[in-house]
């Protein structure tokens, strides 16, 4: 039964499956959100006077106990139940009755999902950024294990430079330090409150939206009733970029990974057990997870574009379109996690290649050594690069790679910065807090 | 010429101009940041000893000079020069000799291009929120004005509830603020400096980066070389992202103004010189500016998806592609600050129109007053709601239109929280400084 | 248990949980195309001697009995086995033994999948078009019955001239017509095998595929081997593109709806029971199911930029991230269709205004026709004009409403051309046969 | 001066700036378009009465000369001019006085506009179409010129199995008969005639749509107006998809040249004047112009989206929006071009090396081969492979990589079909004419 079902009137079972779509599944991750939000709302009305200060704490105790039941794992939404906001108000009235029925007044299901969004949001994001730390923290750690690792760094796919593992570990660490910055703007207007905008016009109840913002411990509320209704989609979408940040960081990674483990470069393998085998070729080593870590962060990346041919051009006011935002960010959130999480597995068991280098084929890499080598002797730099790019040309170039690398400045292979960039991510993970 | 060409090797015309492209277009914008940038990097080379004191004091000055040219609009970029770097040293060797040819020491044109499109966008990033600060000024304005003129308020594009311009206004000027926390997070992400990474390996030279981080005012450098080489194109994401957001509130204002101004809501009109004619309707009064506005500000939310594009699925490194960010990027910054511009002009000359619930259409927005009535004499919410929906069912619904509307939580139409909003919106500009 | 898996390794439940993912969900989709594929390579395995023949014949016997099965509903991917390929294999062995190892000979898992995908989407975008066929027809039928109903048409959102929802109904049923010639365009891409090229570089197995071809009944081959593995993904953009082609027609037509349905414009209704209505505002009808179809449709429409973005800069040859095509386009295919009879159930049941241009309001539609006649009665158009743009501003402008349109050209209200619209629309079908 | 502007009514120069825009620049292109478009419908204006005959014949006469001018190259979008269309009405004006002001009867700037676009459009994309079949004949030299040259076949990015240039090249010229498809679907989009449905909403003028049809060669018309109307944007996204299709296949050949490029690889080289240096490194050879077709192709794959997002949720009607797809497509079409140019440049002088498979590394790439050797001795499939598999794993397998491969199925290496794969191409290009 809907709460807004009217006697004589029924919507055929076809229109319901077609409108209520996937929207369950998502709603069931907002049920403890939603008694959250709800506990704040009926204590508030209780302050207020809208409800009966006794009625207020039956509700919350009953509320409180329905949220106990959600931790345990027993909640599910019923069948012929709309959605979860339903399912609570209809246990809420089998247990504490006309209470139950009292406890919708000054809020409208528009402002109940978009607090029942932002708490999940701002739980989610947090959880996220977690799981961002644990891997920077890795990358952190084998950038300092390997750091005499050298690796050839290469520009247009073209061997360039001497590089190493210490700066190739090094460099998706401090990426995620930026890419937390987009995360973190959008924690902070995930973090405001939208409650009591009713359906995005205010109301004429004398609610105390400070109040509630207070008990939910948000930072601070959206104000405008019009705006507080504008914040659905747009929260998600804000989301959805600071995720994509992550997901672009974790894909150049991966794709890296697979470029490094391919026979032609050789650079790192992982242990049997985390690559994947083929059904034909009884030799093959697969990278699958980075594959799909790569595949994932892809389509991750492509949610802001898909919320945003959600949200475009449509007018100021809720629209039903705005269901379809669960659909497409949560599973986001889930896969991103995943991936995080599998990158993390796989790096931990990474293996890499010592002495690379040696190779001939990669002596080139020294060549702007080389020059320097000659303008550090006096030489303006335009006449040595001609004098080396002469040796090149005439096949004579030679370099002792054996040599060590005398790389001393800041972000270089000898001063790799790893505790600065430790401590810009300490000041934006407390961003946060 | 190209700095990099050797004798007796020629490429071809064709390829050149293809290349090449509209590259030099928006090299153009970034001159004065070039010059900017090696100054720094000329004066640190005299600091750490890389070039002799009295050279690079000449070397600044004639950069100085050339500073001042740009300025005064006179600098352009020869036909046979590759690039805005090319002209410039091309312009300091002719006026220092030798001097100029030594300026390249340490620096690599990547870590040179890095550094002037970060202080290039640290500027317009800075510009645009200029922008979008003065349209919030008189949004806020504009809601106080007309903070007692009702308006219609819809969900699912039906007639729902009160609103007023008083909201309306407000709505958009807190949309602003949240916009500007992802802008102000690209900010911090631009306000890095790459430079001293060379091509994004570092190098032997001794330099001193935290030196041009300080002469150059950023707020941090990246560290790690590798990973501030992936800031190009990274950094130009983040900031297309930010400037989408703001596109995004303004697309959806432009979408309200072209209903609002469409005979049959008929709500808000402009003086006829801001509007436009038809050529075979001598009626018409188009809204061309909005519908401008939304198009252009829909065309730079595509710019994430499209630097997305550009980058996805590269390994790490750079690669020649990067060069197309900065025709993706740099035109959407233009029209942007157009959009807010023309924006503000409009609003400036609104005509909203008085009275509109007066008409008996908009009767049923008051169906929720009449329902909160009963609910505050005491009849619970559920039985109230069918009570008012059987009056309207049966045609029987009447409510005194022109009794005031008391809404006075925040954010409501007697309580707008303007000040609260604007008091949130110096919080985010601070984060500018 | 993995076919490709070896003695004394074990890949971690956590890889295979991540790796496999909703593999299986959209696997099941394709098992009864996945033995059809098998079919026709034993059967020609067994002509070609690679089989001998009985054994074939046992082979083919019992894939048609797993045919069957699936028909019925009975088949499942058990939880131990990997994807649908291995299940049916299994099955296989399980009742004709060895043999069921033979089948594979000559084939690899990535032309099994690329065959599989090919006949699901073959079958699938030919329901697509049924859908749409069916949804033509009945837009024809309202176009015909509501022919004399005038409506106002609108250029900038403002009014302009006389339309009719004879002009509204054809429009949207001759835009079918054009996004199937991309659907159909999808449709020869997608009909053609790529059954034989094994894992991307075909094999020294003296193999048939015109046999299979002809088995499989597809209209030709991917002949070359490695492009017959460069179709994966790009046969599913293809389809995403001609899907993406239908879903913007009906988003615009249900938008049109959602506008048409507001109080304001009020040109169309529905019955109650295919509307919604609200938790707080009794009055309301909402258009949800317009609604659900313009927020899915927009969906549809991101499939191909989120498949750009999946497959973009990858190398040839297969990558695992392919697999993720699955995910991406089977819903995509599923939503349209329903979005289609949703579609089609809601027009049938559509309620038009009648002497909607009789209301005051709308008399300025009428400017052009007064031009029209002025210029009938030889005064220059641009002469014309001008006289009637004076009335307009003066004040003076009228029209006689009542009086009917002679629109007699091709495609005008008086001569809307749905009989040559239906005859374009059977042309389009006939390249789907 | 502006055709709608009326006396005592000025626009600020501010917003003429800003709606004007770009959009002269690509107006220019349209220029013989319009004309063209115009000499048809004036034609049939004098035959159906509405201009007099000679006045008619005069028009086109002038008409026709203003033609040549363009064709010389002459012609220029005067600066108080608004736009292409007043440009010829004015000249013509100038030439033949009234007459001029009479040949916009019947006819609105709208169907003005979607008749050039679409006459533009149907010549471009037949340019595109020549320049992929330019291309196409390349690549099937290519493969039979090198089709006894092996390469490693990757899957995973692993070595896989042997592959062959003849393969390599060959599957790119496949690719391109069915991006071919969906350019010829927008090819029959395009080549219907909207002239004649004024602003959307056909008039009263007795015009014969038929006739223009005739006279400008067009397929068939958009018979239905407002669906004629629709056909702006989409007709754009539509060649936008078929322009994408190649931009696909053409970046990822760019993309596996750039890693062939690789000294990792090595596998192909071109001669130093096709490639580019480096400021710091004297032996570099970039690949530049693979990076540039890679990139600007991935551009021109983000046009359909950025074209969704501008026609997105708007409801049917001319919006001003719609004046952006110029800027959007126009210039991707150009860049398509000059890549399938280059591309063709590139291809002609590309250098592949032989005997690549001698290196021992590439030893696994025969693993397949060593199966099927065995399952064509009676050995079944899976213990082949796990036999295989255990030479592997114990470092003990072996092959002759000298002896021929005999791959003789349709598609392998020894059996190309590119006498086939020539005859699809002839039947896809059939399709434009």
């Amino acid at each position: 039964m809907k709460l807004w079902q009217k006697e004589n009137t029924s919507t055929s079972q076809l229109i319901e499956t077609f409108t209520v779509g996937r929207d369950k599944e998502f709603d069931l991750l907002l049920a403890p959100y939603d008694v959250q939000g709800s506990i704040a709302h009926v204590t508030m009305l209780g302050e207020v006077g809208l409800m009966e200060k006794d009625e207020a704490e039956k509700a919350v105790e009953a509320l409180q106990q329905i949220a106990a039941e959600i931790e345990e794992g027993g909640f599910k939404i019923d069948e012929n139940v709309e959605d979860v906001h339903s399912q609570v108000e209809l246990l809420l009235t089998q247990r504490v009755g006309d209470i139950g029925k009292k406890i919708h007044s000054g809020r409208s299901r528009n402002d109940q999902v978009a607090v029942d969004i932002k708490l999940y949001l701002r739980a989610e994001v947090k959880a996220v950024k977690d799981e961002v730390a644990e891997l920077f923290d890795l990358l952190l750690q084998q950038s300092e294990k390997y750091k005499n690792v050298l690796l050839p760094g290469y520009t247009h796919l073209q061997i360039a430079m001497p590089s190493s593992f210490g700066l190739w570990f090094g460099a998706y660490a401090e990426s995620f330090v930026d890419d937390l910055e987009m995360l973190a703007a959008a924690y902070r207007i995930t973090n405001k409150n939208p409650l009591g905008s009713g359906a995005g016009y205010g109301s004429s109840f004398p609610l105390n939206r400070r109040r509630t913002t207070e008990l939910l411990n948000f930072a601070s509320l959206n104000h405008n009733s019009v705006y507080a209704q504008m914040t659905r989609g747009k929260t998600e979408k804000a989301v959805a970029m600071g995720l994509s940040c992550i997901a672009a960081t974790l894909s150049k990674l991966a794709m890296d990974c697979c470029l490094y483990m391919n026979q032609n470069f050789g650079f790192i393998t992982f242990p049997s057990e985390l690559t994947t085998g083929s059904s034909i070729m009884p030799h093959k080593k697969n990278p699958d997870v980075f594959e799909l870590i790569r595949a994932k962060c892809n389509r991750i990346q492509s949610t802001p574009n898909e919320l945003t041919l959600l949200l475009n051009n449509l007018p100021s006011g809720y629209h039903r379109d705005l269901q379809l935002t669960k659909e497409i960010l949560f599973p986001a959130i889930e896969e991103l996690k995943a991936c995080l999480q599998l990158c993390r597995l796989m790096l931990t068991n990474i293996q890499v290649k010592e002495s690379i280098l040696l190779d001939q084929k990669y002596k080139y890499l020294f060549t702007v050594e080389a020059v320097n080598d000659l303008v550090n002797r006096g030489i303006p730099f335009r006449e040595a690069y001609k004098q080396i790019g002469d040796d090149v040309e005439g096949g004579n170039f030679a370099f002792d790679v054996t040599k060590p690398l005398a790389h001393t400045h800041e972000g270089s292979i000898s001063n790799l910065c790893n505790k600065e960039i430790s401590e810009e991510m300490q000041k934006v993970l407390a961003q946060f807090d």
